[in-house]
């Protein structure tokens, strides 16, 4: 049995979401939060009051009601910064993580990397993490060194020592993986890159909903994260950059709000973070973005957090007791548990878990190289969020069970 | 006095806009379309639907919710290829059409250009239609041209003529002119730049719209425009690219769900459109984009555009018969009317305006080269949208009588 706390903190938020019920009204047992979190109704709400009676744009309205729309914008800035332990002065608003690493690639990647200089990613990053940097260093005759896992699958900082070189300017690591829900020692990882002289970037996709983030603390110079995935909107991610090197950057998109003066012989370009966010921004989104991070903060993200490690305690421990289950990750992984069951395929136990009303996902996660590494072709993997309860998890285990009937395996 | 059909269409509509009404719940005289336009009800629900009760990733999960999300998003993408006349895998969704035009100049730019290659632009462009090709252009080499405009504001398509060459890759122009609302032969630019074997571009941000759009009879080869401009959310626009251009473009951003196969020896890509749209879509803003163009069309975009050349007609005719006022672009502009008052600052004008609950804009519009050539710091635009009506176009010349009192000059 789980302590009452655990129980009441799902059960006092759950009626929150639209999305957490069948067609019928069912509940419904979303065990994909990892992918995407379901968006509670203040999000909703924020996201249809910024479109509807307080639309406009932002940043150019001589008109009171676009300087209301532009103070609503900038203090989402701040709010993002503060979730982040930042400045709002540091945080570029981005289509995603993806973008916000893409911008970091192209801006400061172009930049600071030529021929000889080297990039250390390790073998669990998503593939946002990786492309990124295949594609700058075939640009700029940089080179990627790949940290290997510890036994239970920590991207092993013992052997980044080992790896890293003055000749390496970026370590970029996912802070959570989102198929292990490994936990990196950032402040650890922040140490061995700048002893170096390189820079730290930290994919925060799965540590910004699971666990309390100060970027300061953890000492990186570059997190990244997307609202969909903190209960958000889609279409919007943050990039946070430590103080000054947002601003020694130099643009990447172009277009209208980044520049300073436009004309035909020379153009120049306005300061950091406007500098980085061409175009009329995704306004709704950016207020919608803020009102995620305050429902999560007034939740409390400690309590959120012992909440889904309570949930991944007690899965962890009821398929760890089953001879035929593979469980991948540590013991203490972020609201995330990814296993095996022999003889049957991620996706065949997906779609008969369907049938149930309970939603996994099942395959590569994007993190094809760690399904070479694991040498498993997919994985299965329930992920928890704020809303997640015991019925989930019971109702994936009868699932589980179903699944073997099906497959003659009971 | 204007014709009954016109009126009706404003009265008819009007009350599906939340955001067309102040504070107080009076009108809002909000002339400031061209800027983004305000959302009808529908939009705003799609939203609200797509981020509540139907919500999940796409591409990707193993249950039926997912599916179903999936569908609505190709289905998106459907909708907006038909509403241009295109086909589905001819649509990239974009964050806007700042981002599709910076997507065209780094994945196609960079790949066909290089020195000694020239780029034709206007006088009248829109900052977003420079800036990406002047980076691109210091990155490969290549140059740039400016068209002038002829004396009623258009972009002088014989000019263009005399200075197309062999050497131009690339014609890159306003459909319509956001401040000046001059209309551009888009055929004819197309014979012009593919008689020299240049691709013509067209920034469709203001032509999308107002008046009906055929890329087929347009002739050209990239046609960009936001969903903001278009009734629909912030946060998304569209690329559409002619036949096989697109398939052969590389890859700009990297990350999840653009790759075929990811590892760290070699990655390869996944096919067009899917290559250029890295990491989780904006999901519920193609759905919401998608609701705005079946608005749109549902309306009747010819319908719509002669409402707006209705108001267009008017408000030129009277501030023309205003011995103080300068107007701007040719009499049939779609849907814009830019002017100066002699001795009042558009920003005095807008501000003063706004006291009465007039919204326009007031200011370069990100077009500061044809500022230049105007010889103006700024002007005043008023701009229309389906639920403008003659109560917005009193209110503005209202405004202007008071401004001119105010000013001491009545």
């Amino acid at each position: 049995m789980n302590a009452p706390a655990t129980i009441s903190l799902a059960e006092e938020l759950r009626a929150d979401f639209p999305g957490m019920v069948t067609r019928d009204g069912a509940p419904w047992h979303y065990l994909d939060t990892a992918a995407t979190a379901q968006k509670p109704r203040e999000v909703i709400d924020a996201m249809s009051r910024a479109l509807g009676e307080d639309y406009a744009t932002v940043h150019r309205g001589v008109y009171s009601r676009s300087a209301e729309m532009t103070r609503a914008y900038e203090d989402a800035r701040r709010t993002i910064a503060t979730f982040l332990g930042g400045r709002e002065e540091e945080i570029v608003f981005t289509r995603g993580a993806t973008e916000a690493i893409n911008l970091v690639a192209n801006s400061w990647g172009r930049a600071n990397l030529k021929p000889g200089d080297r990039i250390l990613l390790s073998q669990l990053e998503h593939h946002s993490n990786i492309v990124p940097w295949q594609m700058i260093a075939a640009e700029t005759g940089a080179e990627i060194d790949v940290c290997p896992l510890t036994d239970d699958h920590r991207i092993d900082l013992a052997a980044a020592e080992e790896i890293l070189t003055e000749q390496h300017r970026l370590v970029a690591l996912c802070h959570v993986s989102n198929v292990l829900g490994s936990v990196l020692d950032a402040p650890l990882a922040a140490d061995l890159a700048h002893k170096v002289g390189a820079k730290l970037l930290l994919d925060g996709c799965q540590s910004a909903p699971h666990m309390a983030v100060d970027v300061g603390r953890l000492g990186c110079d570059f997190y990244v994260f997307s609202a969909h995935k903190l209960y958000g909107p889609t279409g919007i991610g943050a990039l946070w950059t430590k103080g000054d090197i947002l601003g020694a950057m130099p643009p990447w998109e172009g277009g209208g709000s980044m520049i300073d003066r436009v004309t035909f012989e020379k153009t120049t370009y306005a300061p950091a973070p406007q500098r980085f966010e061409a175009g009329t921004p995704a306004i709704a989104e950016a207020i919608a973005f803020a009102a995620a991070a305050d429902y999560v903060a007034a939740v409390g993200i400690e309590r959120l957090h012992r909440h889904e490690a309570g949930l991944v305690a007690r899965l962890r421990r009821e398929l760890g007791a089953m001879n035929d289950v593979t469980l991948f990750g540590p013991a203490d992984s972020a609201g995330i548990v990814s296993f095996a069951i022999d003889d049957i395929h991620p996706h065949d136990l997906g779609t008969i878990l369907d049938e149930a009303n309970v939603a996994i996902r099942a395959g590569h996660h994007c993190a094809q190289p760690l399904m070479d590494y694991l040498e498993v072709p997919a994985t299965a993997r329930a992920s928890f969020g704020l809303y997640s309860n015991d019925d989930d998890v019971d109702a994936l285990l009868e699932g589980i069970a179903r699944t073997r009937r099906i497959f003659g395996k009971a």
